[in-house]
């Protein structure tokens, strides 16, 4: 089976997800791209040979030659365009976030839920991701016993001027939400979050350090560093009971130049995360013809926007903050 | 455009390969497997949604519908399946080696000269390994200064019984011979074989140590060593005037447990190069609609034998043997 | 010129200060031993050719032929002994801690201040670890910016029996406590605990996570993790404005084993840090000769007491504690 | 007991010694410098308490209040001043070469097989090295089964100008050839030298690249490099039948800055190889005081010369040439 996919939005991180279905991905046919900008539509329809450019997202969701939908469209269109998708019963892959705000992603798990089945996939790409799959595996190996602290690293080389510590929480940190809670199969319960502030740090472009307890009373503790400096690099070390486990991320040479032996960094997540981009959209397109559920669902969706919530009270008024979610829906177990 | 390809021979790589094609590279559609064993063509069709399961390696090749054939039957069919798919007219991926012997190989490179375009790819697949690529890309770059000498070593866990030095050196080191040539653009013109043989190594099951003189006259040495003993591991690195490069494995995750830190080894070539031969797939799909030639030619199926046959006599005889070549015909210049 | 000493406490750590002395330190004879029980004094005077052995510390303290003393006797007769060098005016190496309480340090301080010169060393080795001094001279440099963040991992095999969350603190962690206060070269100024509890993991065995504020307004994190279960590991990453910079320990072989690469771990902090008491010692040795002040100070050893009784307020009552120091005498600065 | 050392030769190697001596080795009294620059001598024995200053070496070597000599003059001086030794009844330690050429290091052998005991170490200081070390223990637990093959690679930053590929065979690899006897506690008994030479490399100050095979048929390579070109690099991997052990070298830290995670390299031996040369002089002013025969003996210089020896003949005459060595006296078993 071949799957008919349309693109919403045409930007660096649609144009990717697109180039990349067209390029690499097995069992699966690239129809329409939509952006608000058609020419943008256009240029990524002909690199692609995607055969449509349109301007109207209704006229991909409503496309009935078409049989799935990637959302890559700025945030806040996201919400009405998922439940577009739900009306129209199309299997949507959504970037993160799902929804503005938590409580908008719980339309969405209505919907489904009201619908009775799920069609929505969230873009946590990093639950693809080599590194992290095998981490996973290790830990239900249970050959290291049972884990106590996740200790994660996630900086970038430096921060666009518009950003901020606020981002750093909601853009940044919240893959660090998902994976965690996906690693340890719980939820995040407190949240805390503390800010170097010296003289030399402003505030604004410095890192965030934030302190999780599980629901179970695991650490999850998350470095986010956006004006890193040296490169994009994200770490993370499992701590468990009788060992520990950490990301390696992909290096393909090692060089010995100027009194260095070194291996270089990429400068953005792009190269870091391919692999778990190109594997998320093969594994979506997979699931669409088996009916399977795979990746990031509406619930981890909601689950990981409600705990940025809680972040960006912490980091405004101190202190530790309680995490509250609305009861799982059976959908979602 | 979607490239419709067959696949002669469904032994553990024609099998690996009809899956890759299927779930893992983009434009491709699988029609036909060809197998002597018919149940095992069947299997593997069955496996991967090929419509047509055959005996008969012809009706593959000269059926209209299959636009390019992929060789990954016994070696010793290569040389009569390459003929035929380029009396079709046809792409064919060959696995190596291209023919039972150099000489041999010279009738494939004598059928393309006279059809006047090249239509063969030898499966060298270590040509599409991201870390190959990396160090020929630094090398490029002009940062390390002019190579001089290459340090390669080849371990595999274990042998099978039938295997011995020979083998070692015309089914193993021979991805050596090419991806050195392919690394400094230049031909191997002598080859030296040391042999461990201690009384505690049988020569038969030890490795072999072989050093090549290029024709500029730089060096390349190979440890093959198929009874390594600890895991699949190969290596590489390539000295040169300012400084060096060398390969790293791709590692997804490092362990403390047991007084050890450390990092898992394959036990086989499936897993360091399954990134490779995905790939080569890809970009040899690929290069059947743009008609560019990629990967290892017919005439570097050649060289590699050649090289490898010269190696036996070095092995059997002792001392460096001159390694000569045909010349090279224009069209793979 | 030869500096004789006499060592007070023959257990485990004042034999191997013992040993050490007399096998691998220039410009010292090592001439007393004295230990509560005679017989390990003698046992130790015997193994290092030291010609006295006795059970009164006084006897070696006020032996004019003793230049200088090192206290390794049990942890609550540091206070006296150290007084009562000051009171000898001998130069004396005492190890960690300087005193039970970070009140009785003050004595101390309010001894060497009433004298006006400093004799009082306090064994906090790491300062002499060549990891930490490249660290600091990293820093020093300028080349990475000002620092940010410093992250901490202090890891052991498995504690004995009758160790506790609360020894974690002030037996462990409490180098963490001088080696940020000595890189940062400023005080902690709060502290908060966490520490996981699942029903995996027994809240007296399992690790504590500490968060640190500096003066300044950096952060410091230490996971101190005394059943770690893997090995001796202690790790450490100063995180600065244009990049980083991190411990590695002291490893001499890697192996290929087993589908394992690795390294080996030792199970105790001796091999870890056996140059960072070797050279402790030979400095001290030197310092005595030079009368420069080199280590930790009789302050350094009161700041890190009255940070670890903070971080007991902390893990007992929770939240976010204060540390208050008394005003630092100029004769610390 | 405190050993009296006088040092001959107050150069770079000399003075380091000195220095070493000084500040960090136990049991010993520097006591007595000679250099034929008197000036020189003064220099390093006021910097290191030296009572002595002198230009005439039997000064020393006849001083009743030395008792033991340590030989860092002029390679051509190596000879005459260790018989001198001999002749005095005096433990010497003598940097490499033993003499200039294998004969003349026979007549060393024959003076201490006159006397009946041995007097002479030679300055090989790399089996003290930690690394080398433990691989050896590694070896001798029998994990990893019998060797088979040993890689060694010596690359320097860059090579002074009057330098050449003799003198890397004589000076520099001559290190590769004891410590491979050393290590597989064997001969070597066969050498070949490659040396690439292309139209971007002067064979005079390129590498050279040695194939050695031992008595029993194991067989060592050398990469010797002179003009590595970024940094003192020197690896070693000796490959077993069950598995491998590699050196790792001395580091302390790791960066990240600039897209790079890194470590440094030393520029010259004398960081890399400290804690050797420490370990070797304390380790020889202990045997001086027991007895005891350490590091390599005036048998393992005679060998080291006789295998350079063959290597230069290799280099200037092409093929592989035969090591033979006399009969090993029963004093050297």
């Amino acid at each position: 089976m071949t799957v008919a996919v349309g693109i919403i939005g045409a930007g660096v991180m649609g144009a990717d997800h697109a180039n990349t279905l067209a390029s690499s991905v097995a069992g699966v046919r690239l129809l329409a791209i939509c952006d608000a900008d058609l020419r943008r539509a256009e240029t990524t329809a002909t690199a692609t040979g995607a055969e449509i450019a349109t301007k109207d997202p209704m006229a991909i969701i409503n496309d009935p030659a078409i049989d799935a939908v990637l959302i890559a469209s700025p945030d806040q269109t996201h919400h009405d365009l998922t439940l577009a998708c739900i009306a129209a019963r199309k299997p949507v892959l959504c970037e993160k976030p799902l929804a503005p705000t938590a409580k908008q992603c719980l339309d969405v798990i209505a919907a489904e839920v009201s619908l009775g089945r799920r069609l929505v996939q969230v873009g946590y790409m990093r639950r693809f991701d080599p590194a992290y799959v095998e981490i996973k595996a290790k830990l239900k190996s249970g050959q290291l016993g049972s884990p106590i602290i996740l200790h994660c690293i996630h900086r970038n080389l430096s921060a666009p001027p518009w950003f901020d510590s606020k981002m750093s929480i909601t853009n940044s940190a919240v893959h660090e939400m998902d994976i965690s809670r996906w690693l340890l199969e719980e939820e995040l319960a407190t949240v805390q979050v503390f800010r170097p502030t010296t003289s030399n740090i402003d505030a604004t472009v410095g890192p965030v350090f934030l302190v999780f307890e599980t629901s179970s009373g695991r650490i999850v503790d998350v470095e986010n560093n956006n004006n890193g400096g040296y490169g994009y690099d994200v770490r993370g070390e499992l701590v468990c009971e009788k060992g520990t486990i950490s990301l390696r991320s992909p290096i393909n040479s090692e060089f010995n130049l100027h009194l260095v032996q070194g291996v270089s960094y990429p400068s953005d997540w792009r190269q870091r995360f391919a692999t778990a981009y190109r594997l998320q959209l093969q594994e979506w397109v997979r699931s669409i013809g088996t009916g399977a559920n795979v990746g990031a669902s509406a619930w981890d969706g909601y689950a990981a926007s409600a705990v940025a919530e809680a972040g960006l009270e912490a980091l405004s008024q101190g202190g530790s903050r309680k995490i509250t979610l609305e009861p799982r829906p059976p959908l979602y177990s």
